[in-house]
């Protein structure tokens, strides 16, 4: 193997392999470096199996909504056998074979900046190498989670999301550690396959921070209707597991402690830069790689390194990830030839926007764009629009109870919306048409013309422009 | 009550509520004439009753996709009692009060033309009076089944979609004589409602003729896998029933007679025109009432009347006479008040898009815009992208085996999308992204932009605009 390339992508995450494959699209030689697997955290223990547990859940929900319909115990064995098989087994044979197939070399290994456009791989048997990039190195090292410094808490064995979506006992008492996308997704599936006391430890005094209040309001409702204790406003000042395998005790400012077989921390991740080299380039080490809307590094010198996904801190979602990889490997293919490096797809504008993002529980939480707070906050001349899902005839044919609610901030000077958020049952795929209208700025008078059809959810949209006054 | 109003609306189906709705918002008196039940045909007999009892069935095909999930036998009284609650027990008594808390006035009769500006009622007693307009009289007297001049038929007292949506007993063994959406909804709900034996006729060769061949072809082998039989190219040459509530027997014009308990009539509807005074102002009384862009009636002096729903032909949706209500409501209000009557809500445009519908079958069929051979036939210069839903990986995590496509028709001229088609489990919901797109003509380097959650269906999304090249 050469040990020169014009693209060195150090991370196989989604990612990585994106922006591996469209420069080799663009006919740049590509290697990838990857000391896990290739796929990533999303493919092995984080988007994949948790959708994969969380689907029975989110349908038994369903199924107890439909009258006429009655659902058996949930084989939670099949439920892990598939999950198992969502994740391919942690065998990564066919994601190795796809990169190699992009075509691009392959290597297994750790690797780490050393200098411009130098990559030093630390191979599993600790032998060192370099690789050098003719044209740019991008890295897509993802993130890593957070565990806060309470005393005791590492020594505790805490499980991440990862020890949580690769569950093979479900423990009966779960103590979750956060409020956010991981500890309502997860507290939420392990409840429901089987988890008896599932206790939710907020610091905050609500759950999913970052999307609007009343959608964290109807999860935590959902939540504890369906048997999860959620405490909000708690400081934990301690754990404890005197024995490794044992119960686990989190003693808090005030009131008596709390005893699980688990514990699941989930307050957050950083980007992974740790231990990339960012020093021997120049950056700082610690934090995420500030990037520009191609996904190149500022502050580097000739403008080779490029970094995309978590590790530059725009937003944390793999879908995110991978499409600012789409620019950044356009863009690195166009600057190579010396080609127009500025078309319409080699700019990230939609982490802008804002990103969508679905909370796959029951009820399903979809965001895209900003929040009312946020577009307050930025000094946006906003109206707010908002409708009770549940009113809508197509909602309400999906079952008896159903809950949801529908919320819309529009720019009232340039009339498109800037963002919208919708939480209910079966709410995930209508969250594209909101993409798509916050991403294109459509017109509200537009959008009017965009019939809904009958009986579906997304009749809410001719619900919440009729609120507007259309 | 007066006998002048500045609107008559004839008919209280979706359509004529939301037209007597907008204009009386635009501050004009009106008066609602119904003979049957305010809320139509798609409250009672349609729409509504037949997405109850197809909820079920769809969810339970859902749940044999996941592991882990087993159904009991579906409870059928639940589900006929559900639908009898959706269909408020065919009692119309809250729509009656929404109409007048329009505010309109409501009459109880049938109404009929009776020259320029004039209705004549016949009131559920026989009396007759007249009622006449200042402004603008709309008709939205809506559709009726087509029956074929098959010999026998008649006297057979087939179903019809009111009947079938209707059920409180389901037929052991019934035949169903059509291929589009009524036949091919009713066919999977009774089945999966417990109709052993359900034989569809089907004078053509394919499901669904107005749309993508394709999505046609991945609904017959469903109902087909399902233990529904598909007879395509089949010629009905005379129906028998010697005995009322006995069997029924179906001849053709090659191979043996088919005996069902029931015999679902399913072949189309036309608008309901034939009585409805349309002599009395010198238009034809049969086909449909043309209209133009602002729902006026074509060819009357003057022109006061209006026509919005099934009853102008246009598309035979509820969404869409429901659009085409508010168009026609806000137009008669800007006229009557001298008012611009060409703002962006004032004409109907979304009907020349192609308008979206959905099939709530198992695989759900949606689609809006143009199909292809329609957008050839049209000489657009097209370009079409298919790709396979079941390898999306949103879709895999809803179930094994799920089977999908999706297919998007480009105009190369102006790189928009003409027309869009989802065929697979659990795309009612993100028609609608497609539904704006199309609309709204949003330019393929711009959807690049509106980046699809992961892990949804919605990424199907991204997979068609790398299969056309971005």
């Amino acid at each position: 193997m050469s040990d020169e390339f014009d693209v060195i992508v150090v991370g196989a995450g989604p990612a990585g392999e994106n922006a591996a494959a469209r420069a080799a699209r663009g006919g740049l030689s590509v290697v990838v470096v990857e000391a896990e697997l290739v796929g990533g955290e999303c493919s092995y223990w984080a988007c994949i199996p948790s959708k994969a547990l969380l689907r029975p859940v989110e349908l038994a929900a369903e199924v107890g909504r439909v009258p006429g319909l009655t659902l058996g115990p949930i084989d939670v064995d099949a439920v892990l056998a598939r999950r198992d098989e969502a994740v391919s087994h942690l065998d990564d044979g066919n994601q190795v074979k796809w990169v190699k197939g992009i075509p691009a070399e392959f290597v297994r290994g750790y690797g780490r900046l050393r200098g411009p456009r130098q990559v030093e791989v630390t191979a599993p048997n600790g032998a060192t190498y370099l690789l050098r990039a003719r044209h740019a190195v991008v890295l897509a090292t993802g993130s890593r989670p957070v565990t806060p410094p309470i005393p005791g808490l590492a020594e505790a064995a805490p499980w991440t999301s990862r020890e949580a979506t690769s569950v093979t006992a479900v423990p009966r008492r779960l103590a979750v550690l956060g409020g956010g996308v991981v500890a309502c997704e997860m507290a939420q599936a392990l409840h429901g396959l089987g988890a008896e006391e599932v206790t939710m430890l907020v610091r905050g005094h609500s759950l999913l921070g970052r999307v609007e209040p009343f959608a964290g309001e109807l999860l935590a409702a959902s939540l504890t209707d369906a048997g999860i204790e959620i405490r909000t406003g708690v400081q934990v000042t301690g754990v404890e597991r005197p024995e490794p395998g044992g119960p686990v005790t989190v003693h808090f400012s005030e009131g008596p402690p709390l005893e699980a077989d688990e514990l699941l921390v989930a307050t957050g991740r950083r980007p992974a830069t740790g231990d990339v080299g960012l020093d021997t380039v120049g950056l700082p080490e610690a934090g995420p790689v500030r990037v520009d809307d191609s996904m190149r590094a500022t502050g580097v010198a000739d403008g080779w390194l490029y970094a995309v996904g978590d590790v530059n801190g725009r937003n944390l979602l793999t879908h995110m990830g991978k499409y600012q990889a789409r620019v950044c490997g356009d863009v690195i293919a166009a600057r190579a030839k010396g080609e127009p490096d500025d078309l319409p797809a080699m700019r990230d504008i939609a982490d802008g926007y804002g990103a969508p993002q679905v909370v796959f529980t029951d009820p399903q939480i979809c965001a895209v764009g900003r929040a009312e707070a946020q577009a307050r906050e930025e000094g946006f001349d906003i109206r707010v629009i908002e409708y009770d899902l549940g009113a809508v005839s197509g909602a309400y044919l999906l079952g008896d109870g159903y809950r949801g609610r529908a919320k819309a901030v529009v720019d009232e000077r340039r009339r498109v919306l800037l963002g919208v958020t919708f939480a209910g049952p079966d709410v995930a795929e209508l969250l594209h048409s909101a993409t798509i209208a916050v991403t294109a700025e459509v017109p509200l008078d537009r959008l009017w013309h965009a019939v809904p059809s009958f009986p579906t959810v997304s009749e809410i949209w001719l619900r919440l422009l009729e609120e507007y006054g259309l």
